[in-house]
């Protein structure tokens, strides 16, 4: 028996016992006639005590020369502490050693193991077996289960059933790169790695299998921004015999559930906001809604003098920064800087002070007199004391701009609080997506999305007006699940097919069983999948989800701790039947 | 809003309700004057009726008009049955429906989609959709899915933090052949799919994360033997500050507590056997013990006359079928055909009649006398009615094919009741395992397998005679779990894959990370892992694993339903840096 107790769950209520604990030391105190020693394990850390009175000699030298990250073992008796630590769980105690054994030595750790490391980013990923011995790490691994576990049983106690679906599937040129795998077996043939188990969830539906979901590795091949991974998990859904409204109601639900369960969070019925009013409002899809800066369009009050710039502007928009009349000239100039950052992209920002006394001061006032700066702050709902910035082009890319600078601005003010949740259903997306490069449309959520009732005949006509029973669930400005009602039948989704430019022979040899199945007596059906890293990041407060994953990869894609990916045998090479390019 | 019941739940106490119904047609009795129409959805069946009194002459032609599988909604009342149908929940009851909706026409399915089915395998496969409509896959999967909650949960309330490693990883060329996953942002290089989470799990041992599990896919690039998955799952556990003791209690209990809560079946402590004795009790690591039928080795008395097959034999060995000797000599006969198939091997059998009057009757009388036999009979303790069957040959062959007999001759006896259970744990393997054809030895279960203390030494003078603490979990003759206590010092580990014929090179490239981790405070641990899929399959009741998954391959690798593999595009063979070798 390596121990009887944790180094977390022992109080004053145990003094006297004799305990046997192991862990591994996280600070060993030496004052000479006594040497304290911190020991450490999952659940906490308890005191350990030699001193010269009452060990013998030999094991206070022994406790000497204990190194941090050792791991030992201790039996001993619980005894009152001295001076008691209130800070931690375990504080009016501490153990007096009377039997020591070294279970492990360690060499010095490369970084700290404390909540604040001086590791970096890169040496803490390469010893990553180290760095989730920290408890930020680890609590938000032990999160991370607790949500899930969570879900699970929500979800398995309204009926839901949880499948496994296949890992090696079939490669699919639409949407993001697949990772594929060759097959030994199959001469010449891959497997392709799911970016979703998207039609197999709904061939369960055809299945009858009517509520399913799956808590699931996905993958996708794409050159990494910031914060993603080639291998991500999802939450995904589907049910069968239901209309938006019923998917809607069940993961709102389950989205409750976890707030009270997981943050202790009582939240009321979600609002709802379609896509359009999204866009006008916060130029966005996936608004924050936690603070109010909405966006006010001046077109109407701003296009009516000689300023070129917002006359000739497809769209003139603008946000009431609450308190931001009392930035500098410089704050602002910094501001206008900041927006024609190339990650911002805009030509540059008009201001207008809402002075305390009622007056405005714009950067146009050459152009505008009062009575237009007036109608500007009615627009943006500025108060005296705010500051209004406008944006102003293009009308796609000058709400994004204005997007990111609420956004931004937000952040500075304070506006973002992680202990704060405020759900929203954008609804009513578009089913397709114009790319400005091609000039073709795609779908906007994916090609297995059905437009909404009455709106197949538009698809020819106007196929950029198309809406869709298509919904994303979003969470302080972040979309942590989306999805949508289905197409069930042969012939829509072959129209669907047509419109995104494949071939009959193409829909047929990629998605022929899908088409197949819809014949053999499909329900109707839809569902949501949720971005299981990014939502449990958000519940537990984070900006990233590193933290929330166990062993991540870096923007290359590098496992940097076992050095994967790696070259491979040329034995292996050739019983696969391939060679590299370069050969 | 497609329905307010499901086809399983309405009874005589909903009688005279209003309900809206959706499902499939399961048949349509077309009477002329009346049409009874069974929907069928997960949940079950319900019966409506239409007739020519109460329904509109549209209505009861639109009923007529319905074809097997079609999808349909109907509005009606809840009425009592004229012929109650005691057989199914809702027997009492029908739907006098007032409004039918097709919701999607079907063609005829390709087989009939009832319990018994007339659909072959491979048709059940390709259209596995409609295959899991039927009551015995759709029930096997939701079976499935309640073991997997189960586990979950036990295994959480325990402590044990469920954490998902990576799919993505390096390939080794230890063991089976890895999936390969060529990379496109590292060009040469490849990641490889994992066999087992093994070393993730043990880093996060090292880690502090004491208490691991994770239900995760698993992949094995195998030539294919029946019943084999290319892709299977793994209850995946592992424990730090634990000796083998420990871990057997947590697992042991977790599966008394799955055949309780999923089969209802109360099993004390689990019997325990040495690998050694398993072996020479029923010459196999993973002994059925429902039934007995233990072997009686024979040498000492069988080697002493003038029969040259046994006395030139390694080992002579034999068991007593019960009630045998009701077999005619025919009968008789066709077992010695049955042992002398390839897949046994046998060369012959010799056998022993126990006659009611006390009296032997062999295939070898003119070698034995009555009391030689009788000696058989006490070695294998056979009775008056029994039949002893005798092989012979070298030891470890022969062990296996009585073994094969012997579960054989249960079979045929009926003594393999799937409601039964008989748990066991086997212990003590052995460490290493002699490859008979390369005259090496490898890990027999995995290379970082710990030596049972003090027997490291023995690696050079008597490899084969080191004993592990490593442990399988058998139950009713089929291993459903298996692990070890690990090495947890590198220079242990060191020696172990020198042993097994690592260059030192070989083993830093490969399994650096996890010798270096071992150098930074690596607690003693162990694990185990259970195979999930023959695991739900056993408990229910079932010899193949098949219906236990949704999506299963064939045994070339193939999802004959989304017919992957396939061959992918050239763009992105190229993306990929790659060419086929044929190219």
């Amino acid at each position: 028996m390596f121990r009887n107790h944790t180094c977390g769950e022992i109080r004053a209520s145990h003094i006297n016992r004799e305990v046997v604990l192991s862990g591994w030391v996280q600070k060993v105190r030496d004052k000479g006639f006594v040497v304290w020693v911190d020991l450490r394990d999952r659940y906490g850390i308890t005191q350990l005590v030699f001193d010269e009175e009452r060990s013998s000699k030999q094991l206070l030298e022994e406790a000497k020369a204990l190194g941090r990250e050792f791991v030992i073992q201790a039996h001993g008796t619980v005894i009152e502490r001295s001076s008691k630590n209130p800070n931690i769980p375990t504080g009016e105690i501490e153990i007096l050693v009377s039997k020591l054994q070294i279970l492990n030595k360690a060499l010095v750790p490369p970084f700290t193991i404390e909540n604040e490391t001086d590791g970096g980013e890169d040496i803490r990923m390469k010893y990553r077996y180290l760095d989730i011995r920290r408890n930020p790490v680890k609590d938000s691994l032990i999160f991370r289960h607790k949500v899930t576990i969570e879900v699970r049983n929500y979800l398995s106690d309204l009926g839901f059933i949880e499948v496994e679906t296949p890992y090696l599937i079939k490669s699919t040129p639409e949407g993001a790169r697949d990772f594929v795998v060759p097959s030994r077996m199959n001469e010449g043939q891959f497997y392709a790695l799911p970016q979703s188990p998207q039609t197999f969830k709904q061939l369960l539906m055809v299945g009858g299998m009517d509520k399913y979901f799956q808590i699931v590795k996905c993958f996708r091949d794409e050159d990494l921004r910031a914060d993603r991974q080639p291998e991500f998990t999802q939450i995904d859904c589907e049910m069968a015999f239901v209309e938006q409204e019923d998917i809607l109601v069940v993961f709102e639900g389950l989205t409750r559930h976890l707030l009270k369960e997981i943050n202790g969070v009582e939240i009321g019925s979600f609002p709802r906001m379609t896509f359009d009013d999204a866009m006008t409002k916060y130029g966005n899809d996936k608004p924050d809604i936690r603070f109010g800066m909405e966006f006010g369009e001046l077109n109407a009050v701003a296009q009516h003098k000689d300023f070129n710039v917002f006359n000739s502007a497809e769209l003139v928009v603008g946000i009431a920064v609450p308190g931001g009349n009392s930035y500098t000239r410089k704050e602002i100039d910094k501001l206008t800087d900041w927006v024609k950052r190339p990650q911002v992209g805009a030509l540059g920002m008009v201001y207008c002070r809402c002075n305390e006394d009622g007056s405005f001061k714009s950067s146009v006032d050459k152009f505008y007199d009062q009575d237009d700066l007036a109608k500007w702050a009615a627009a943006t709902g500025a108060k005296a004391g705010d500051l209004i910035c406008v944006l102003s082009g293009a009308t796609n890319k000058v709400r994004a701009q204005l997007s990111a600078l609420r956004m931004e601005l937000a952040e500075r003010l304070g506006l973002r609080n992680p202990k704060e949740f405020a759900p929203l259903w954008v609804v009513d997306f578009p089913l397709l997506e114009l790319d400005e490069e091609t000039g073709h449309y795609h779908a906007m959520h994916h090609p297995f999305t059905s437009p909404k009732p009455g709106q197949l005949e538009l698809l020819d006509s106007n196929p950029g007006n198309v809406k869709a029973n298509a919904y994303d669930l979003v969470l302080n400005g972040n979309e942590i699940g989306g999805g949508s009602i289905r197409i069930h039948d042969k012939e829509t989704q072959a129209t669907m097919f047509k419109h995104l430019g494949f071939t009959e022979e193409e829909a047929k040899a990629q998605f022929g069983f899908l088409m197949d199945a819809f014949q053999y007596g499909a329900p109707p059906h839809g569902g949501l999948a949720f971005g299981l890293d990014r939502l449990v990041a958000i519940l537990g407060g984070q900006e990233t989800i590193r933290d929330f994953i166990a062993f991540p990869k870096n923007n290359r894609g590098r496992d940097v701790m076992i050095d994967a990916p790696a070259p491979i045998d040329e034995e292996q090479l050739k019983e696969l039947n391939l060679k590299l390019n370069t050969q």
